[in-house]
């Protein structure tokens, strides 16, 4: 196994204090690219509080283009450390056009491109149907400098599809921007119950493509939702990595050796045997 | 919650003696239906040891067509005690041409129909590729008297399309008759990674359709092989209902509440939110 195969992952989990925020998400990737961090991902939304808890349009204003202020910073940071940053913010694509879409900001400083959510939750407390509209170019893999990654947003990680057409594409390790806690008041059980199933099923999207899987999700309390933080990596076979806590701030740096992906699909080779010619009725609702 | 929802699944997981599978079956069946059991699922290709571990041509000659003999058997007892019977078999089709296929026997004897397994393994003792055809029926769910439930086999595990697409035909209970084990010698960390990812990736089909699993695997050494038993009811947020012994022979009976999966697909509505529109590139092999 070469060293040129390992590549080091940065996680940045926070608290969401929205005036310090962009200073905040700079300041750890500075902290984790000094740690080695070659590919350093932020939270979902980073630069404010989860605003998806009401419908609001007063919270359009929180909007930005892309490229705009937050690509701007978090560039010139990537530049200075020389790692890759993926950064998910709401994009103001013109009036009227929002969506909740993460940038991927190359080592060298250059906006590579954008993965725009495509699948999008609304719920109590999660309004995003207001706010976004769902992604329109389909799901991406982007050839960084320090290795391909996929991008895919929250709500995503309930989906085999989107996991598996982002793997498809080449991606090495699938990255997971995450907003998601616990209302107040639920019982400790379906709280368990929830942090588990979120956990497994993104688990199951790493061994069912051979991918490394790394989420990283907010942590701290935000009107009436307590964001559970729990930001992970785990390998090729789903084994985790590392495992950040239910309760505090975190920026873990997580090695991962990409040759894992290789043998892991020699010895469970399921991309072999996919049913290439039996699954046109997955673009289907539901086969009545 | 009515009485009427509740399902009484019955596991019957036991180590292979090939004379005596049959009547085993066939006794086993009977005790999970005297403790309720009105849906029984039997191990894959419980018939036999599990002969795929060399390509031998005398193997052939364990093949029977379906109906035939042990559908015939099971149907009796199917029929006696009004239980659904799933029962794994290798199908001789006609000369040259076999199957791995499930017989679906309904709580009167009838043949419901089959389900031939559509993903096929071939990996060094798991030589299935040499024996049976990739199913040509497609997935498929059975509406039996006792509920509507899909069948998928072993190998069949490891593949979302699979199980999304047999949810989508209306499934409520994903069966999986399976025979996986580890191999002599391989080390203990290697054994609970691989029993892990077996467990996590079928409780994620359950979480990403809202679907009951029930995963019912071999015990007992064969040819080198230990099969790592450990069958399994989860409900349709991937929480495990029961989960049998790695080392021993069990017939469990567990009750489902099929009402859980209106609950949990209302609170986690992922079918509400699937981009069907841009799945299309699933049929694809590899996105170059």
């Amino acid at each position: 196994m070469s060293k040129q195969n390992i590549v080091k992952v940065g996680i940045v989990q926070f608290a969401s204090a929205p005036e310090k925020n962009l200073a905040k998400a700079a300041a750890q990737c500075r902290a984790a690219a000094a740690d080695g961090a070659q590919i350093i991902c932020l939270q979902e939304l980073f630069r404010s509080d989860y605003f998806c808890v009401t419908e609001d349009h007063q919270n359009f204003a929180l909007a930005e283009s892309i490229p705009g202020e937050s690509t701007a910073s978090l560039s010139a940071v990537a530049k200075e450390t020389g790692a890759v940053i993926i950064a998910s913010l709401f994009e103001k694509r013109v009036p009227g056009l929002y969506h909740n879409t993460a940038a991927v900001l190359d080592a060298d400083g250059q906006l590579l491109g954008t993965y725009r959510k495509m699948h999008i939750p609304d719920d109590p407390a999660f309004y995003e149907k207001f706010y976004f509209t769902p992604g329109d170019q389909g799901f991406k893999v982007f050839n960084t400098r320090h290795g391909r990654v996929g991008v895919l947003v929250c709500w995503d990680q309930w989906f085999p599809e989107a996991a598996r057409l982002t793997a498809l594409r080449g991606a090495d390790i699938l990255f997971y921007p995450t907003a998601i806690g616990w209302a107040d008041g639920e019982q400790p059980e379906i709280r368990r119950a929830q942090h588990d199933a979120w956990r497994t099923i993104q688990r199951s999207h790493a061994i069912a493509n051979g991918v490394f899987v790394v989420s990283v999700n907010r942590v701290g309390r935000e009107n009436g939702l307590e964001f559970w933080g729990g930001s992970f990596a785990c390998d090729p076979f789903g084994e985790m990595l590392c495992e950040a806590a239910h309760d505090r701030e975190e920026t873990r740096v997580v090695e991962l050796d990409l040759a894992d992906i290789d043998r892991t699909r020699t010895h469970w080779p399921f991309l072999r045997d996919r049913r290439t010619d039996a699954y046109g009725d997955l673009t289907r609702r539901f086969i009545d």
